[in-house]
C-alpha cells in the first residue's frame, strides 16, 4: 500500500488513495495501525481519498486512536495538497465533502506545487446553549476559579467548543488548561486557548485539546482565539497566529466567517 | 533519499545505505531531523550502513537527539535484517563493527527474509568500581530507599549500567525507577529493569533507561535481569522476556557470555 505522510503546522496525517472505497469498513482497524508511532508509519490520523458525488472530492478522516474525525482544519489543509499534487482534482479552488459539510480549499501555488492552503472554517457563535455552556449568560470575559487561580474566559462555539484565556505564554503551563476543560460550567468540556496579543496583526497560541492534551497546533483553536482578540478590540481583522508547531493566518470577515491559512508540507513518501 | 524503517521490540529505527559516506559529518543534523515523530519520519534513532575494513560491514548509530550511540541491542538486529535483506550482506553470519567493537549476529532466515536475529551480547561485572556504583562492595540484594519505599537492587555492568529490582510488574510503577537512577548510590547513573520471575523459563522485564524514561525493550536491561534471576537461582540458563515491545529469548553460556535473540520488523519503505 503507498501512502504519503503530510504535516500542517506540525499535525500529521496519513494520506491514502481509496478512490475503489477499498478500505471502507476497515479505516478504524488501519487508523490504529497505520498511526502507532513504533510499528506503524505514525500519524495524528489517517485521511482517505475517495470520490464524491456533491463535491469535487471526499475527504474521511480517522484519529489515531480508530475513531472517526468529521473534520479538522489542519488535515483539510494536508488533504488539499495531497489532491492537487497527485493530480486527482487538478484546479485552485477545491470543494471538499466531510463529515461536517463541503467545505471550499483556495490553494497557494508555486512551480504547480501547493505551498499553503486557505479554508473557509464557516462561523461561530457564543449563544449558551449551542456551545454548551451551563450558564444562562454568554460566557465573555467570566472568572472561572481553576487551579488556585482567577482566569477571565470568553466561551464560543467553532466546530466545537473553545475556551479563551489571555496571557503571557511564559506564565502560563498549557497543562492547566486540563482543570478549566473539566470545569462545571462545559457540559461538553471545552478546548482552552491560551493566547498572548503581541500586537494588532500578531498573536500566539497554546491549545489544550479537549480530551487529547497540548496540540502542536489548533486551527479551529486559532481561529476562535482570534475572533475573541477582535472583538475585544486587541487585533485586526487579518492576523498572523504562531502556534508551537508553525503559523498560520486568520482572516475575519464582516458576515462573521473565519477564514485559515496554512502550510501543508509533504514528509515523505512510502510503501507498506 | 531511500530509507527503510525497521523496529526491534518497539525500538525503531530508519536505515540508510551510506557506502559511499555522503552522509559523513551530517549524522547529528539529519538523526534529529529525520527521528522527530511529526516533521519527520519519527524513530528513536537513525542507523548508518558503512563499509568497514575489519568486519562484513558497519553499523553507525546515532540517537534521536543527535547524540552518538556506541551500540545499541535492539538496533543491531534491525541493522543485521536490513544489510541482509538488501544484499549488502549475504551471510548468516555476519561480522558487524561498531563503536562498542566487533559483534557478531546470527540470523534466522525463513524464505530468504530475516525473522529473527541473535547477537553475542558479550559478558558482564559485578565489580563496583567498573559499574560505577560508590560501594566498597558489590551490589547484591541491596536495600535501596526511594519513593518512600525500600527496594532491593542488584546493579552490574552490561553495556551500561542496569539496576534490577525483582517484584511483580502490576504492583510497580515504571516511573518509580527515575529515583533510583538518580540515587547517590550510582555516579554515572543506571538503567533500571523491575523484572517479574512467571517461571523458570519466562520473566517479564518494563525498564526505565537512563536518561530516556520508561522505553518499549530494552535489549542489554533483558539480558541483565537474566544474569541476576539466573544468579539468584530463579530462572534457567535460556529464558524468554516479555517486555512491552514484545519478546526476546535470552542465553547464558558457561564463560557468563550473553545472546539475545529477538525480532527485526520491516514496518516500511521510503523517499524523501
Amino acid at each position: 500500500m503507498r501512502f504519503t505522510k503530510i504535516h500542517g503546522t506540525g499535525n500529521d496525517f496519513v494520506l491514502i488513495t481509496d478512490l475503489n472505497n477499498d478500505f471502507v469498513g476497515k479505516e478504524k482497524d488501519l487508523a490504529e495501525k497505520i498511526c502507532h508511532r513504533r510499528f506503524g508509519v505514525g500519524a495524528d490520523g489517517v485521511i482517505f481519498v475517495r470520490n464524491s458525488s456533491i463535491a469535487d472530492t471526499q475527504m474521511v478522516i480517522y484519529n489515531s486512536d480508530g475513531s472517526y474525525a468529521e473534520m479538522c482544519g489542519n488535515g483539510i489543509r494536508c488533504f488539499a495538497k495531497y489532491v492537487y499534487d497527485n493530480k486527482i482534482v487538478r484546479k485552485d479552488e477545491i470543494t471538499i465533502e466531510t463529515g461536517d459539510g463541503i467545505k471550499i480549499a483556495y490553494l497557494n501555488l508555486e512551480n504547480e506545487k501547493v505551498t499553503g492552503v486557505k479554508i473557509d472554517m464557516g462561523t461561530y457563535t457564543f449563544e449558551p446553549s449551542k456551545i454548551p455552556v451551563n450558564s444562562n449568560d454568554k460566557v465573555i470575559d467570566f472568572e472561572l476559579k481553576e487551579n488556585d487561580k482567577i482566569y477571565k474566559v470568553t466561551t464560543l462555539l467553532l466546530g466545537v467548543p473553545h475556551t479563551i484565556i489571555f496571557g503571557e505564554l511564559d506564565n502560563i503551563d498549557v497543562n492547566e488548561g486540563k482543570a478549566v476543560e473539566f470545569n462545571e460550567l462545559y457540559p461538553a468540556r471545552t478546548n482552552v486557548n491560551f493566547c498572548e496579543v503581541v500586537h494588532p496583526g500578531f498573536v500566539k497560541v497554546k491549545t489544550w485539546e479537549r480530551g487529547a492534551g497540548p496540540t502542536m497546533a489548533c486551527g479551529t483553536g486559532s481561529c476562535a482565539a482570534v475572533v475573541v482578540a477582535n472583538m475585544f478590540g486587541k487585533t485586526d481583522n487579518v492576523v498572523k497566529v504562531s502556534v508551537p508547531g508553525g503559523e498560520m493566518i486568520i482572516e475575519l470577515t464582516e458576515d462573521k466567517r473565519v477564514f485559515m491559512t496554512g502550510p501543508a508540507v509533504t514528509v515523505f513518501e512510502g510503501e507498506m
